[in-house]
């Protein structure tokens, strides 16, 4: 065991590394346009010279680089499949690619979402729960199954998929291809689209003045900052939101009987004016017999848990055992 | 370990127990109406009475008593709590209550879609599969997740409950209070209740001659043999459930990354009547990334997978590991 390790998050925007202390966390970050439209070749570069770099400045031995990628991750955690937004990576083997800096370090890959859990888990909000249920809320819905301080991976490694599941058969189409995945609601994209057409009916909002008239630079951060200054528009569209969120989330309850959640990602920085209208509404879609000590908790660490998690499946190496 | 157990399935209607041998199966069985309504003590009773005959009978050792119930069990699968349809149950120690019968033999309780994935798994359909979803079609829809050979209990013992899975947040209330869940589609009563509204515009269905003018006589069993004579409308009542029912599993599949399911119950004696539009549905509400190896298989051994089941708790032991 190391005392550092680097951690990757690999965003569709950004690229996020870190150089990563056992008992420190983050001590080094760097972050960088992911410009995935570049292809592979040039987004793996980029990393590489990241985890060089983090490398070269650490003050003691690092143990190996942990990477949290979207898209589907093989068994092995090694491999991407076709991340969604990172167009030409049919499956890209980041271990094979990353090992020129890494030596013979291990390199892990895992899903993004499963990867910000185990970060919760270990330093975050996730910490004083055996079991929870750890919902990303992004460019796209992620989510993650921790079951008594494990990863639950599902039969190819990849369980957790909140964002693909339906809350209305005839709903909305989804990036995933099914209809009222809760990610057709609570993705930027969607969410984005979804507030223009709300804001049609509310000229005088706060939105406008933030976002321009045709609201061309709208973005979940602006609606964000309107709710903040009391405009109820923008309040409303989170709550809109937080209530199909609601949904979803309890019937993942239903199914898995975990009834921690746990909510991270970008947009769930807009906090309380999403979860608020969750917990409402979360309630109401489990079951009567099952509600008890139902709980969402907002991810207290915020984007940080994607590097603390990446660096976090290096620290515990392959046991993927999560608990104290 | 005991050559014989005692498997007692504890349905809302009829109560049925088997003495069951671990190599040959079923060997003798006794069925009563449950006769719910009389409350527990006469349940119970009835119960004992069942499992004394069948202990008397037994060529050998019997090893203990297990039973599948609905409601929820708890943690150490003694206690029924709030069975649906069994008035008065507030919280029943079976354990306690069959002592007199078992003696120091274990009883071990667990609930009935449990059992039944149990069952599937040693004897039925599961068998093939270290890993699947059970979903089983009766008064409710009920659901069970064995995972790697194990069967996964949740937090609390309660976990598998697809019924109450939303596909509509806008959708008619089921009777765990949630709106739109699968159970408010193919619960049988909704079934029904659905058919008899479909029915009005098809008069010259078969269904009619079968179940009286108004229909007063209307199960999912007449149902099926209107389906059997020809008749497109009970054919249409099957799909509309079915396509339901694919879209719940699919919403399952994304959240467990298990895609093999198997469907029981009562009302899975319809066979592909429901089982082929749910395979149409179920591929559309799973992931495109997560469609490889997708099934729906109809259980095999019928209702007799929560005798084979409940016998098999006991037999296993404790130690919940379901492999060979």
């Amino acid at each position: 065991m190391s005392a550092y390790a680097v951690g990757i998050d690999l965003g569709g925007t950004n690229l996020k590394a870190a150089l990563v202390s056992e008992d420190e966390g983050v001590v080094q970050s760097i972050q960088h346009p992911t410009e995935a439209a570049e292809g592979p070749d040039q987004v793996v570069s980029r990393m590489i010279e990241a985890a060089r770099s983090l490398m070269e400045d650490a003050p003691g031995d690092v143990g190996g680089i942990g990477i949290g990628s979207p898209g589907a991750i093989n068994w092995e955690r090694t491999t991407v499949s076709q991340p969604p937004n990172f167009p030409g990576w049919e499956r890209v083997n980041l271990r094979e690619a990353l090992s020129e800096v890494a030596g013979d370090r291990p390199v892990i890959v895992e899903n993004d979402a499963n990867v910000a859990a185990l970060g919760s888990a270990f330093y975050g909000a996730g910490r004083p729960h055996d079991s929870f249920v750890m919902a990303t809320l992004g460019t796209g819905v992620g989510g993650a199954i921790i079951y008594q301080n494990r990863m639950f991976r599902g039969s190819t490694g990849a369980a957790g998929e909140i964002g693909h599941m339906t809350i209305d058969y005839e709903g909305p189409i989804a990036n995933s291809g099914v209809a009222g995945a809760i990610e057709a609601y609570a993705g930027q994209n969607f969410l984005t689209r979804h507030a223009r057409y709300r804001l049609i009916n509310h000229p005088d909002s706060r939105v406008y003045d933030l976002a321009g008239e045709n609201l061309a630079d709208l973005t979940p951060k602006l609606l964000f900052e309107a709710a903040e200054d009391g405009d109820h528009a923008a309040q409303e569209i989170f709550a809109w939101v937080g209530h199909k969120l609601g949904c979803a989330l309890g019937s993942a309850v239903n199914l898995l009987d975990i009834r921690v959640i746990v909510v991270g990602g970008g947009i769930s920085a807009a906090g309380d004016y999403i979860l608020e209208p969750a917990r409402e509404s979360f309630q109401r879609y489990v079951a009567t017999a099952l509600r008890d000590g139902l709980c969402i908790e907002q991810e207290d660490r915020g984007n940080e848990v994607g590097l603390l998690g990446a660096a976090q499946m290096i620290f515990s190496g392959e046991d993927a055992h999560v608990g104290d």
